[in-house]
């Protein structure tokens, strides 16, 4: 692991990392916010995983997270969005396919099955190489997300309970399986047989597997991608169906960018503390 | 004025604007952001100055500062760094000189002198165009800034003390005359007479003209920048010297970006507003 840069942040330490990965054959970068408590013990953490296009540094620098994240002594985990650089036929070129978009997922279709398993690397190569590395408690892991990354999120917790303790997202991509840019990602990376993908979709997955634990999301009613892409009333309808708890918040006014993650994320650094402290 | 966005931050409006400029005769771009309180009456302002290669979206974006503006019911305005796209013959050819590198004075050197005003932009114009535009009250504005907007808040705030009711900085220029960056964007502004550059410098205004204000700096001890470039033991020496009160604090550990600031920033909004409601 190779340490790119780290600078000190509300009393704490944000970093930069780079290693070679395991889960998608080739060299990844992550960011990582050491709370001071983190000094003096091992501290929990929430991993956030980021939207289309981004990077590990999108929420770094424009979320505000560790003001929050000091004060709680919750360490923060930022991902990249896809691996990059592979040389693969059509990795570059669209915003919502490939590079910068891996959605979370393992894929199964040739030339992405190889190197695009993005779910198995932050599900288990990456926590696992963290703890190894940095005073993080492995059993104490949240997890939350942006749009592709709120997908991410809820994906991850849905079909892996053991190892995120509590689960929340901003403006996610609620049923992958029946929106534009899940479909063509879906279609991507795992072939047209739409029954493969219902182990992909937040939607889905409550409906088949259910979910014991709670779900915290905020939703900008002025959110432009809201109606076509999101549809946060699907996720809610197959909770109330399921008896899965689910708070959904209409935030009056917000919009799909940072400003809105900037406004909220306080309210799901605590929601997160709360949980991996009990 | 031209509208680019307008988006909904911390219950108020953060938004991004275009209007020709008489004094830098070119378009420029600023950032305001209304705090909830804007909208029953006027609020004062803090204009922030950014840093070389910035533009007005730098500190918006990640300086974590709507989030204390909201609570304490002050605006924020963040202005460009220098005019833009003018074809001038250098313009374009170091990060800083020309473009993104206007230090907030006004040239006198062909051909800057024609565009490069920034500080007549910055003291007269915006004020005035933003209160004419917004419920601001342009009897209570404070200014602060970073590095070379550090620079350009002391010296406005030196230079204009009843257009400014307060002043901070975050790693400011504090003796442009005796620092390469500064030197440079004096000679190639205002020309090679020394003594010229004493009314654009902060150190030279504190012993040239003193002041009846106090000034608050944060300094990061890890900044790669503070032994060459930022020199703030010289403008302590002045201050001490010519009974100007300064609050200089060293921030153990801390570098010159925006996790510094991020870090701080509440501090400052808590000190300008503490001055301009009095």
């Amino acid at each position: 692991m190779e340490k790119i840069r780290e600078q000190r942040c509300f009393g704490g330490i944000q970093g930069t990392y780079a290693h070679d990965s395991t889960s998608t054959g080739s060299c990844m970068r992550f960011a990582l916010y050491q709370p001071p408590q983190a000094a003096h013990g091992r501290v929990p953490v929430l991993m956030f995983l980021a939207g289309l296009t981004s990077t590990e540094e999108n929420f770094t620098i424009k979320a505000g997270a560790q003001r929050v994240a000091a004060e709680l002594g919750l360490a923060l985990l930022m991902p990249d969005t896809s691996p990059r650089g592979l040389g693969l036929a059509g990795e570059e070129d669209s915003t919502d396919f490939g590079t910068g978009a891996g959605f979370y997922l393992d894929a199964t279709v040739d030339p992405w099955a190889r190197h695009y398993r993005m779910h198995d690397y932050v599900v288990n190569e990456l926590p696992e190489l963290v703890a190894g590395a940095f005073p993080i408690d492995l059993g104490r892991i949240g997890v939350s997300g942006h749009s592709m990354g709120g997908h991410g999120a809820l994906v991850c917790a849905l079909r892996n309970p053991k190892r995120f303790a509590s689960v929340s997202a901003f403006a996610p991509i609620a049923a992958a399986s029946q929106c534009p840019w899940g479909r063509k990602a879906l279609t991507g990376y795992l072939g047209a047989d739409e029954q493969l993908w219902r182990g992909w979709d937040a939607e889905a997955l409550i409906r088949d597997r259910g979910y014991d634990g709670s779900i915290f999301v905020d939703q900008g009613t002025a959110d432009q991608f809201v109606e076509v892409q999101l549809k946060p009333h699907l996720l809610q309808a197959a909770c109330l169906e399921h008896g899965v708890a689910l708070t959904l918040r209409a935030q009056e006014g917000y919009d799909h960018s940072y400003f809105f993650i900037a406004t909220f994320i306080a309210d799901h650094l605590h929601y997160h503390a709360a949980a991996l402290r009990a």
